[in-house]
């Protein structure tokens, strides 16, 4: 499984699966002189923990980050930072029904044909705990971006057929609300409809979206290394996204290019755009305007009712799953999205420090 | 611009501009041994070239591809492929306009940005035309995927309002119609939707489909390499795209658990789905069934409407582009989906060899 | 500091300096199905340790690996190994002094260059200490190795003046010899030389040399990935060591063609060679004789005569160096050249299964 | 044959074999902005060139570079630069032998071990024509470096038992004598010695040593893209290259601590070393002192001489070598040296403009 490893400069290494010892993350490349402490990393790890509301888990994960390398002085020194988390929580007993069985809408079955068998217990690799090493790894980014003036908005826009009213934004909310929304009032009628799914043995999906506000232009590598197409692949990266709109998104292939186009015009000495249907990028580097970008989830796959399936003697049997699981994905993914992001943008805006012959004769000052 | 370089071991490098002396690309990593001339990579070409129908701009570029290095006694040696396209029927003088002014929609401010200038003529390197090496390579990944049994399917599915009904797909028609749809009474209402766009001066969106067949099951590497993660930067990589679904897509978020997970049984001793939900991937690895996914493409951004903008001044301007462009960029942008597709399978499916124990013994024979 | 990735598909990271809580590495893209344990490994970390012998320091560095992640039920599943090992015996008193000296022939100076300030303890990550991430990774390389039949043997060729005679040549010696020489004669001499060196508070430098047996022709890649030249870096990357020889290596260049050109003949239906000037690599791929090739190692740079130096603020100062340090660097640093060495050749193997058409049309079987 | 792409953000990607159309490279990552001549370019291919001396094979190769894409205005836009080469006089008959046979020190063996046939004309892709590419790339990177105080300096040091006298050393000779040795009289020399190996049909190993000034301290990625172990990888890339010292190299294993450790000074408020022993690198990293090191260079395989061998239907035959070749190669490799040690410092000082917090603050101004 090379696959691991995300980004070019700012490179991190995630390992460790839902019930081994530990997961972790080894950021390599982030620049020396950064001020980190745990404190700064297990914020962020936090919101993505289980347990902590009626629509997520009851189950109890500490997800107390230590920081193993990398650090000297309370400085970053350039070298590697080892972030692990040890498992503390995990019952295995709850999972072994699943051993033998390929679970609907999970990776049970590519995993067992890839690989020849798997570990079962909680999901493995596959499991959403996996996320908590980018979460981590996402923490430092955040505080760099921060540092240089660029704010990351994740946030839940919809859960099932409830969405916000971007009329009553409230970006307080966000952190909150159980459903991670910016709108006290969607997230209590979400709250109903979660309650109704759990209910009737089932599960939602929903969508989160994304703003960061301060990039400069010109963030992104064009052709392969476009900004909007390394953020696609970042979301997707995460369990569960089944699709990406940058901007007005599938919306824009319904329109004309007089509605889509996004007419530039000057203000205090700066290029800006009256509208941003793009979401902030041109030719793949972003354009100087706020980026925006939404991101669709499925529901959790883990359902309590009776599912068909097969096992791994090919035999067509039913399964019910038993266990603690969240009625949707979408609120504990929506930090996830915030550390993905950040840590695709700050990698791209450190590429972006060789694109001119001037930058690089400023930097080498002869 | 590093980002001209794609994939891991199937990989290409393409190069050249709108309006340099030729564009092309190199494959490095092509297995030994596979025929190839040069009519096998023209008959894709073709598909992507201009001029060829009411709905495609009367630019001719014969687009001749000629292979520089690679082959030998007609088979592939192992060695980098270098194709090359030459430029032949640029006219410079069509662009001089957008030497000084930003094209609302199109990439000319970011290339500032980064840059400090850039080559202006018919876009440069953010001009569609630097998808003819992607077309050139995606050939040859073709012929390669075809010959250990899997097909790639691209076609367009809707273009502004009108859509294609699946009940009348004709696989053929997508060769045929203008639009690339497989369905040519849609094909028909779609050309006078873009009749009338013209008119009014302006351009349209759509949509293109992607259908995958033949696709064992465990390609993609989980984590951040995952099948769909990889294809939707690959689909957002081609200019003008906006949105990737995978499966149901945007759909996924409105569902429920039980009516989004697929269903496992056996048929003829093969793991089946009785339902594809989930476009033929779970954990980011393919499951066996058929991968389908959508990608939402923008409005042609040159429209011949008087538009508000500014120039490199940083003065405010009115801009009026002349010169010949497609009233839709999606059907030539099918054969780049196709090719798109086929290079990131490819470059999975040899990365996927390594992923066991028993392939390495069995391959070394010990 | 990126940079502490190493591999294309069988890919590891390190992590960790001499004083940091732990050291560590994170090996992705192993198989899946490998049998491996803790013991496994700690066998080769064993080696790498030092207070073993009274040639090296008599610091006691446990150096316990655990395994975090990747396993399962003995077996290894394709996902990443986390190995760790607990710092548990630094006493940071032993350092106070270099905080603001740039200790000659150490790495002070570049890094505060680099970075604006460094980990002063132990050497922080250029302490050789960094290496037991690389063994470990190397460990679980060297057991797939052996399984499809391939043999790495490194060993101390020469310390200082002292040779090794190969007409004593004596494998089991290695792992007996204080100084890892294939010839307990010379090793005795060896250490009466070290004996003498320490006495006079100086240190002494070596030769290692590597034969790999059981690799079949073809394995690396021509040009820039060539087998010969990845072996050079990795063995480079080991610090204090100053050169490589493939073959014959310097001798090569003082050669006639007639004497250097290894004739080939058949031998049981396979293609041999009557001398191995190569060292067993032509064009940068194995030509089917057993790899051999030297590594030349500086002397210990820390030694106990006052040396002249500069300090943080600029001053001319007079630099005494305390604590325990080895007279020579060669002993332990011979597991590290067999690990990296493993590490290299497995990764090019991998990559080797790609390099044609009918082992991908083999693999996928239609 | 992945391999043919060097470098993580300055990337060159080769292409192209003896006997094809063409060959070249295409450099991407280039800054924008550097003025670029074709003529830039040309003149250090003309120093690789064959037929220009008594010691060089009197084919006759124009190698005249073709600039395709990336430049407008006559400087790099920040796009791919695709740099070709036409193969102008090839005449494959001369080759005709060697289709079956194995040369004794040629990769022919392992390219048919590795890719099941090869393509034979003048040694296809293993041929010396193969360094022209990184010739022009190494042109580019050249001219960057001279621009921020940067020179490299390669040069002939030994053709056989014939070493130049440090003392009479003359930097012009480089370029005027045959041999490129800075030292008239030892070239003369060297000439009777190739002379005497002619009329052998034997042929002269030699030794490139390499000098870079201006570099500044902390130029290299520690652990594993240390500096050195760039340019020895970068070295060993270069066909029939066997050995690589840094600095002192093979002498630092025969040393003493005492003897190999450089003092620093402080010199006009900068860091300086007493002796360079190292030849410019710490830890990996460059020191701030000049950069030294050596290249070994095998004898040209193609001897004229009977050679004992195989073909490829497995029976022992005698191959007796026809055409042109020089009797060293040495020469025509001292620039491929400067061209490799170019790419592998420009690369890493790209790079080392992430290390700190600082700088990415002080580049993002905020």
């Amino acid at each position: 499984m090379a696959g691991s490893t995300y980004g070019t400069v700012f490179q991190i290494t995630t390992w460790g699966e839902s019930h081994g010892k530990a997961l972790g993350v080894v950021i390599d490349g982030c620049p020396a002189g950064l001020p980190l402490t745990e404190e700064d990393i297990q914020i962020y790890l936090d919101r993505r923990k289980p347990g902590q509301t009626s629509i997520s888990t009851p189950r109890k994960e500490s997800d107390q980050v230590e920081i193993l390398s990398g650090i000297f002085e309370g400085k970053t020194t350039g070298t590697p930072l080892s972030l692990m988390i040890r498992n503390t929580s995990q019952k295995s007993s709850d999972y072994s029904q699943i051993a033998s069985c390929y679970r609907p809408g999970h990776a049970d079955y590519p995993f067992d044909a890839k690989y020849g068998f798997r570990d079962y217990r909680g999901g493995g690799r596959s499991s959403g705990r996996e996320t908590a090493g980018r979460v981590a790894a996402g923490a430092v980014a955040l505080k760099i971006l921060s540092a240089i003036g660029i704010d990351i908005c994740a946030y839940t826009e919809a859960i099932g057929p409830v969405s916000i009213d971007y009329d009553r934004f409230d970006k307080a909310a966000i952190l909150t609300t159980p459903t991670c929304m910016p709108d006290a009032g969607a997230s209590a009628r979400a709250e109903s409809y979660l309650k109704e799914c759990q209910l009737a043995k089932d599960s939602s999906g929903g969508v989160i979206a994304c703003l960061v506000t301060g990039l400069p232009a010109g963030i992104g590598e064009p052709v392969f290394e476009k900004l909007d197409a390394s953020l696609a692949k970042a979301m997707l990266s995460i369990g569960a996204v089944k699709a990406f709109e940058m901007g007005d998104g599938t919306l824009a292939a319904k329109s004309r290019g007089s509605e889509n186009n996004d007419a530039f015009f000057m203000e205090n000495g700066a290029v800006r755009k009256k509208t941003n249907h793009s979401g902030g990028t041109l030719g793949g580097m972003s354009d100087g305007s706020d980026l925006f970008f939404k991101v669709h989830v499925k529901p959790t796959p883990s359902i309590f009712q009776p599912q068909d399936t097969v096992n791994r003697d090919g035999e067509n049997v039913t399964i019910e799953i038993k266990g603690r699981h969240d009625p949707v994905i979408v609120p504990r993914a929506v930090v996830v999205v915030q550390a993905m992001t950040a840590l695709t943008i700050l990698d791209l805006m450190m590429l972006n420090m060789n694109a001119r012959m001037e930058y690089l004769e400023r930097f080498y000052r002869r």
